[in-house]
């Protein structure tokens, strides 16, 4: 139902398949309510673009009118022809307090009848300091979860169940983890929006990579109810695929205009600092004397449209691999979030290392001190290891290096203020000279682990005419491997792929597959996450791997796009592009 | 015909007038090219509201038939009905290497049959690396500038002269000093474009700041063949104030695609990162499957839209005093630009600081490691002078201050994250009981200066009700100065004004003007620039002042909106907003 097509940072561009087409994630469910749609569901659909909407079961379930005409399909009700979401009222049933008179049961059931593309149980909101009430909520969501399981009779719908524990980060871990083990199509991470409304970023922030580390990567995690795009970036970055909320519309009616940048009251704009249709047509003042409808609806439809081009800005950088420099330039909007940001890249840097992928499109840009918190640096340090060269140079930023990985991302391939030069020591950029034999090995070493390169002896480097750079790698005249211009990264073939295998103990630098997929694989066929046996825990998406059969047979060397945990966890799509497979008769 | 409205950083919001209207400042004027309208005038004036636009004098010159239907003038040739600036062919000249074949006498009497708003005279470009090219450049430029002032005839247009001398800044400094004595009405900064282009945003900046701090405020500082949203923030918070550029087409031409944070290929987006009319409605497969005339259109209006919305923004931002936030978060678009910005805050503070008002309408955003460098904290350091207190609390991030201004601006009215709140000691946040009359001491030495609280003794302070924070300062029966809640600082009244006159040496604290001012200031009315004689060097922007006439008698107090060298410089425009004076009776 879900599969990752692209990557940066924690993020992912997914692609979530429903009965009425499929979403392409990170999305953004705008809450269309029928009893006040301020922007009609036609418009959603045809001026915004919108790829799906949520709407609440429980709204419509309380009028006996709505109910009856929703009961013949929630998309016909609605006159929306895309995927629909429909919410369960576990939200109302906290604001009102004594619960929305449905059980979860009925709940399920009802929204069974609406037909739509995806439904949520009944969870229950963990908006409280107690760590018993906490505790409390969590298990009574999944509760509900395993009762959702039981009584559900129509296929078709993709399920949500909701993470709950609020603030209590070992709640939400356990949460994540048990719910995971249950079958559902989708995890919200509830309790998410007191956090936002109070500027506590780091909560929010916090709340989000816990989940996302300890929910099963293969299903799509939803930022339940967050829907200022002051946050979209960051959620995103820390995980997060899909974003509902109601804020555009509740925004609007208090006259408040959502920026990237935080909110401002339409009382406070002399101009407009924004360029949507809405903001390009009117002045502030000549929205101010619109009738008080129409000023609401000006609002709604601005604040759509930034949030939906926040959205297209956030996918457009991950597939540019920009998406921390994004990140970077949007937490400056409050210092709250820069904290925020800072906080979870230091306390969780090995968690966020393992999703952030190692074949970047983009170079490593410095946007403030925090960058050095970012995960291709900690991941550059963590490869380095010791540095114990005896040719060393010192790179602004990185500090101490071998000479011999000059060229290598991220030293080479990043842009670094001249004030932070300063500390830039040792051998200078002169061209020393250094056998070919080592500088590939180094870098070998540096890619795929210590020791790789150990029976890499006599080879011989092929440079290009052009740019005078390191090329093909042969050893006799067998090509082994070639560098690729954009990051110096060594691309092994077969052979190098074998010659690699031979220095490490398994399960290093492999992906093991399954007897079905050996042939596959060994015509130069992708590997399909569902026959990954299992694979080095080191692997990141983006790295060059080795794929063999479980007996540690070579069977092909091509590139991984999943860390291991998500090769175990996926049963669709890519887990391995093969760039070369040994042949059928090899 | 310019004056200052509001202001920040640097940068402010002015108002330009011209017989076509006023131009409100920062505003660009898209370049409009007679032969190839990418974007209509129509278009410009009535989907863009550009404001005013520039074209070229040479180019349509060159074309004999251009040249005599422009003859009747410019507007009705363009079909524009607001200002219009003619650019003279000096950028040309140099392109094409060997001139344009017109003098610059020829050029300004041909700009004077065009019947502009705003013409310039022929300047000569200095893209070389060659001191003695680019001081001939300048010399020649200055020369061009004298003849223009000697046989320019027609009245009603306002004539810019271009302060040359390129990256030797030390030749801007003379050259804007220079022109600054003639008689022009706005100073184009010329060859910024090369900087740009090359992304060597430290050279744009630094000339931009020189050229602002040796120009003359009272006259607009014109970025000329500036279009790159990328620069904009930070090119107005330098002290920019008009822009001019063809970009926008240039770029839509080359299938260019401009953004806030950099500019993209159209065939590298997979989707639109905006929500201007064109990206809201397009997708970038649909705009690349148009004709290509059409795809050149689509991206020139995206590239306007882009432009004119960030102009707005940044309006904006002066308004609501956030221009330095907006700044860092736009340096963040590439680490060139964040160097750029810690360079001139750091090698240029003390410049900059005298622009910045003290008066700031939002708190202080913490947004990096430069925020450390902004003027705000280089004046409060310089203000506090040596903590000396025996009640030191240190804050974060801004240090060891006294106990008695823990309220004032920007010490309480800052946003700070919490990981530098680690260096916070000494006295914690409890209350201490300090007497009332040592902190009002205390806050007004550190806004008038050392010992301008000398004679406060004996003063009663009255508190708020709601709020129990200090409100009303008494002496006696007779109020003194009130407290303003959103940033501390003490509002003298005609009372507090006396006594703090008498502890301050002239001309310390004071603005003096002219004897036909007096009577106005008395009744409590305003003082404008052209009445002023002198002023404090240390008043800044935003700070309450006390009137005075030559003979150092006093006549009211009030709140500059200028700076001394400002007071001095204009001959229009509010110096000082009178709060009250002393009585005509007085």
């Amino acid at each position: 139902m879900f599969e990752i097509v692209d990557r940066d940072a924690c993020g992912r561009i997914g692609r979530l398949r429903t009965r009425h087409g499929a979403i392409v994630t990170p999305a953004i469910l705008p809450v269309y309510n029928p009893n006040i749609p301020i922007v009609s569901a036609k418009e959603l659909e045809a001026e915004f673009k919108a790829q799906a909407l949520m709407t609440n079961a429980y709204i419509i379930h309380r009028d006996p009118e709505l109910r009856e005409r929703a009961r013949r399909g929630v998309h016909g009700f609605l006159g929306f022809h895309r995927p629909i979401m429909t919410d369960s009222g576990a939200y109302q049933a906290w604001v009102y307090g004594g619960g929305i008179g449905l059980s979860n049961r009925e709940i399920v059931r009802f929204q069974e009848e609406l037909k739509p593309d995806m439904a949520i149980i009944l969870d229950v909101f963990t908006a409280t300091s107690s760590y018993g009430e906490a505790e409390k909520a969590v298990e009574e969501t999944i509760r509900n979860a395993v009762e959702c399981v039981e009584i559900r009779e129509r296929g078709g719908i993709l399920w949500a169940a909701p993470i709950q524990g609020g603030r209590f980060v070992d709640l939400v871990r356990k949460c994540a983890a048990t719910l995971s083990r249950l079958p559902f199509d989708i995890h919200p991470l509830g309790t998410l929006a007191p956090s936002l409304m109070a500027y506590e970023f780091r909560d929010l922030a916090e709340m989000l990579i816990v989940a996302k580390t300890h929910v099963t990567p293969a299903r799509p995690l939803h930022a339940f109810g967050i829907g200022h795009p002051i946050v979209f970036s960051l959620a995103v970055g820390l995980g997060a695929d899909l974003f509902d909320s109601a804020a555009y519309a509740l925004f609007a009616k208090d006259l408040r205009y959502m920026t990237v940048s935080g909110t401002r009251e339409l009382r406070d704009l002399k101009e407009f600092p924004c360029n949507c249709p809405v903001c390009s047509r009117y002045s502030p003042d000549e929205v101010r004397e619109m009738e008080a409808s129409d000023q609401v609806k000006a609002l709604a439809r601005h604040n759509l449209y930034v949030t939906f081009a926040e959205m297209r800005a956030i996918r457009q950088a991950i597939r540019e691999n920009r998406l921390w420099e994004l990140i970077q330039e949007r937490v400056r909007a409050h210092p709250k979030l820069l904290e925020a940001l800072r906080y979870v890249l230091s306390k969780y840097k090995d968690d966020i290392e393992r999703y952030d992928p190692t074949d970047k499109r983009s170079a490593f840009f410095y946007s403030g001190d925090e960058s050095a918190l970012r995960p291709e640096v900690v991941r550059a340090k963590r490869r380095l290891g010791r540095v114990s060269s005896d040719l060393i140079i010192h790179r602004p930023f990185f500090g101490p290096i071998p000479y011999e990985l000059r060229g290598v991302y991220p030293f080479a391939q990043s842009v670094i203020p001249e004030s932070l030069r300063e500390d830039a020591r040792g051998i200078g950029a002169g061209r020393i000279k250094v056998p070919d034999e080592r500088v590939v090995r180094k870098i070998v070493d540096y890619q795929f682990g210590e020791n790789a390169s150990r029976f890499l002896r006599g080879i011989t480097v092929e440079r290009s005419r052009r740019t005078g750079r390191m090329r093909y790698v042969r050893l006799g005249d067998r090509l082994i491997g070639t560098f690729r211009p954009s990051d110096g990264f060594l691309i092994p073939t077969i052979e190098g792929g074998r010659i690699i295998k031979r220095a490490l103990p398994f399960p290093r630098g492999r992906v093991v597959v399954s007897d079905e997929a050996a042939r596959f694989v060994m015509s130069g066929r992708s590997v399909f996450a569902k026959f990954v046996l299992d694979a080095d825990p080191a692997i990141r998406p983006g790295d060059e791997v080795i794929v063999v059969n479980k007996d540690d047979r070579l069977l092909g060397v091509g590139k991984a796009v999943l860390n291991r945990e998500e090769m175990l966890a996926f049963s669709c799509g890519v887990a391995v592009r093969v760039r070369a497979g040994i042949g059928v008769e090899g």
